[in-house]
């Protein structure tokens, strides 16, 4: 009990780091090669212009090592290596979170639009220049009147058949293109989301090539460019804002693999229905989630090793018995700050490395399984909801938890704080994934239903989905056995996270039959129930997540390895329950001297866990150089 | 239900912004007119000299205006008003951040520490000086390796009986003066706190006026001063490191209130106890501390302003029968976010008034009352951890709620987040000034019993106190009554909150009585209770707020005003209750069916306190500049 000297056999930490590194292992290790031995972290004294500098010279240094090309088709130099893609993007996150993102723009969601969305004619024309940054481009979809609602975007697309030419178009001063990484000073071509419109009609949401700026930089006639300036961090992208005034690109502009226009004006898709067309293209935006999940988990595992490692050298208070100060993570109180959120960075850690399987697996076999590909996105959705809150949470407590150290420039911790601050809002708002996760799990059949607002979906779902649910959790056998939470017994854990989804999932449908009254306002009927579908979709992510802990584990061989990791998955388990032990209660599923119990036995886990802190911090991986915190020099 | 337009009665503003001003309206209205008609926030591009030279230069415009002499005596010029002096800080945080903590520096440590610990002599040489900024100074009591445990810092300050001189000396890399304000560019003066030592031995920490600049800005012969460099957030505030080579100061140095040397080096003490004198002298940290609470609730208020305007302007997502899109402020998870918040805000405003009420009667009246100042103490080291807990975690709401926008400098949330974040840790980490109101509560005799770590203490604890307390909750009738939470029954929730630290506290005492069994370690002991305790002092913060919103209501004349603050109040309890409701549901407190009735109720109230936020916003009286968001500004 508060050791100060790691008891962990020295052996472990190979076998714990083959775990931890994974599937896509060779990646990571490329990009360790390629910048682990730079210190990455920009000057705090730069301005806007040298520090957008830095950040685009080595995003062009990435692109001159080949470490750019995993995404793409192997047919135009890429090597398709979709889960190599987003872990490339992981690692970058440990060096820096500006590089990451620019990175991201670039390769994830500039070029994978140009990928996911364009046809062969596209991919020849734009794919090779992507890679290598010739042609540097942005994702024009965010504007600044809708964020979250994608389908009511107001730029529009409008094909003019005399001229055989599309005219980009902002009407209105909320279609102003905004937040747009790569705008500001180096983005050449924006995939610019806009409705399209032709003599027919409007066929929705699609996107088009626009170039931006002429080789020279300037502005192309009719596209207007201004900057977002200084942001809270990330302040390495060049964020900005687009107005297109009748700007004329050419009918090939249009990426069109799910839309396309002929000629003389006439539309077709291989997809009929508009709502699954909409959706089929906001599907390429599951890649880019991922990597903001993963970039999330790699910057909280960077805050916890420094605050981690400092604690084990900060000493404050003498204790009567003890000769020297006390060594604060030896505290209770800086243990429960800092070692169930390690905890749960490793099960995060994890169920990022299941979720890039599933993606890699799904769409490298090119798979149109709707179901794979709906259970894909409501992980990406939720996973990123998860993962960026426990990264603003965890990062805030390391900053606090170095204290005054914690908030100079010079020990890392408020470039992490601050370039992390926006990822529970960017790549979809937290509240708005989390919803979309609820409402995946409660239809199965969402895309012949139209959307989340809509009269008939609430019918539907009330009629279809209410008994379907309510059968599975009719039996309440769980809180009847009584289980010691002290002891790791990883069964009951597993069941008390799987009937809690359940049983939140089951009373959400339940609140949402109301809407099938004839006097309801659907609207009204959803909000009373908003707060009830948001901890369903979050209980939903949790059970993934603890059970992507217990598959890695399965994956592992070296019995210690296993043991040390059974002891980290019960604090996790643990302290989520603690944390949520309001409803447990409220419903039965403990007991109060069972809730009771498990408060104490996070405390002990706390102190188990500690004497394995070290270790488990160098299981991340992360090069030295980019923890290389003043604080932790000499 | 979900109105956009406010059904607050006009005629409402006035009388809630009086009750809002309070005691120290006019000193509120003086801040208003000299600054409020300009936006003082900093271009974000400056760099760390043109940020830190603009923050001095409205410094000295302050001191000019002659806005800074609140806090001192009367005699040298000075108004003899602490409240006001508390206030008008209060007050520059809604202006700005960094400004506030320079003044709080120059105004508040510097000057308060020469007023509270100095004498006549000291006074009469400094004070006018100080007021008016002629004499900018540092109060240096933090060292590189001790933050919290100022008992154990190692800068000496040894008496030479032949020069009649202190030699102040800084004998370690760790006794190095760190995250000293005012000292990496404008002081010219420091207090230091070193170990004061005499030929007859240490007498523990004392403070000493130390010249560390000469007139021309360069350092005096023996002290090395560096720069913190650039900081999360506060970067108009040159922080800064001394270090201090046998620097000789004259004996009259010595700010020898609580501790004299004559010349021929013998000490003298009003105060005969070692460890009293030290808190006496600690004692003067109080104003900083009310000062940092006052100015994180200012923050947060002006967060909020933003966050709650921004969020009945922005609108997204339609819903059937509806002819807009949904004013995102109607959502119920938008409303959980951001309104419990603004009721702890208001609840946290009256807390604080009746705070700088406390401080300013205890300190004008020069009461030597020993009770009052520990009852000052420990309410001033609560209400500092909660007021800057909630602000972290508020501000970060705000910013989420903003989504995109609340990313952007431009929208002044990132200021207020990166200002703020030190607030948890400056002036006492939360923890460790939770658990000095832990230990206050524990025993009503602190200054004869040792220090929190020693065994004696723990020893006395447990016979002391333990009993008293056991008797007082020997009473559970509470949980038997049943209530409907959602009517605005304030008895029952100012029995609940008493009920909780009253338990909380009893079951602390019976904890920490193991520390009296033969072979029990003392450290072992505590740190097994450190969350209890720390639950314990944080639910007597809690219950002292609620007591002082009613206190508030008490005083107000206005029914309307009163009617529409009893509903805040009510969502501030009841969603305070609904956050710990695993407590009261462990201790049967309340039953399940009255803790999910809680959340139904906090659902409801949101909701009415929403037709009213407006109103509630326009109550904190921030002058309109101060808010002057791109976001709110068409």
């Amino acid at each position: 009990m508060s050791s100060t000297t790691a008891s962990t056999p020295a052996t472990l930490l190979p076998g714990l780091r083959e775990l931890m590194d994974g599937r896509w292992a060779s990646v990571r290790e490329d990009v360790r090669k390629q910048l682990g031995d730079r210190r990455l972290h920009p000057d705090p004294q730069w301005d806007l212009e040298r520090h957008r500098a830095h950040i685009t010279d080595l995003a062009h240094e990435l692109a001159a090592g080949g470490h750019t090309v995993h995404g793409f088709s192997a047919d135009h130099g890429g090597s398709d290596d979709i889960g190599g893609s987003v872990t490339s993007i992981e690692m970058l996150a440990y060096a820096d979170l500006s590089l990451m993102v620019k990175a991201g723009v670039q390769w994830g969601l500039f070029g994978g639009a140009v990928q996911a969305l364009g046809t062969e004619e596209h991919h020849r024309k734009y794919l090779r220049d992507i890679m290598e940054m010739t042609l540097p481009g942005c994702f024009a979809m965010t504007e600044t009147g809708h964020g979250s609602n994608v389908a009511a975007l107001e730029t529009t697309a409008t094909y003019d058949v005399a001229t055989r030419e599309f005219v980009v178009h902002s009407p209105t001063p909320t279609a102003r293109k905004d937040y747009i990484g790569n705008a500001a000073r180096d983005g050449r071509m924006a995939v610019v989301f806009a409705q399209l419109i032709t003599p027919e009609g409007g066929h929705g949401v699609h996107a088009l090539m626009v170039p931006i700026r002429d080789e020279h930089g300037r502005a192309m006639p009719g596209v207007t460019i201004s900057d977002c300036g200084v942001k809270a961090g990330l302040n390495g992208v060049d964020n900005g804002r687009l107005v297109f005034d009748s700007v004329r690109v050419p009918r090939e502009a249009l990426l069109d693999r799910y839309g396309h226009v002929d000629p003389d004006g006439s539309y077709s898709s291989p997809i009929e229905n508009a709502q699954r067309r909409f959706f089929t293209m906001l599907g390429t935006l599951v890649r880019g989630r991922i990597s903001v999940a993963g970039a999330a988990a790699s910057a909280t595992q960077s805050a916890l090793a420094i605050a981690i490692r400092y604690g084990q050298r900060r000493r404050q208070f003498e204790a009567p018995g003890h000769d020297q100060e006390i060594v604060v993570l030896d505290y209770t109180a800086h243990q429960r700050a800092l070692l169930p959120a390690l905890a749960t960075s490793y099960a995060l850690h994890f169920a990022q490395e299941e979720l890039v399987r599933l993606l890699h697996d799904t769409q490298s076999g090119g798979t149109q399984d709707e179901e794979i590909q709906r259970q894909l996105e409501a992980r990406a959705a939720g996973m990123k909801a998860v993962t960026t809150g426990h990264a603003t949470h965890t990062i805030q407590a390391c900053r606090q938890a170095c204290g005054g150290a914690g908030y100079l420039t010079e020990n890392l911790l408020p470039q992490l704080k601050a370039d992390t601050d926006v990822f529970t809002t960017f790549e979809g708002d937290n509240t708005v994934l989390l919803q979309l996760v609820a409402k995946g799990l409660l239809t199965e059949y969402r895309d012949t239903v139209g959307d989340l607002n809509s009269l008939e979906m609430f019918k539907f779902l009330a009629e279809q989905v209410v008994d379907a649910i309510a059968e599975r959790t009719s039996a309440r056998t769980i809180a009847q056995r009584f289980r010691d939470p002290a002891t790791d017994d990883a069964d009951w854990h597993h069941s008390l996270f799987a009937d809690r989804e359940e049983h939140l999932l089951a009373g959400a449908a339940r609140r949402l039959r109301r809407a099938t009254e004839d006097d309801a306002d659907p609207f009204e009927v959803f909000n009373d129930a908003q707060d009830h579908l948001l901890a369903a979709a979050k209980a939903h992510v949790d059970r993934w997540v603890l059970e992507s802990f217990t598959s890695a584990l399965e994956r592992c061989e070296e019995p210690d390895v296993v043991a040390l990791l059974e002891r980290v998955r019960a604090l996790y388990a643990l302290s989520n329950i603690e944390a949520d032990r309001g409803w447990f209660l409220e419903h039965g599923r403990i007991t109060a001297a069972q809730s009771k119990a498990i408060i104490g036995a996070v405390n002990d886990l706390c102190r188990e866990v500690r004497a394995h802190a070290d270790t488990l911090v160098d299981g991340f991986g992360i090069p030295e150089l980019w923890l290389d915190a003043a604080i932790l020099r000499n």
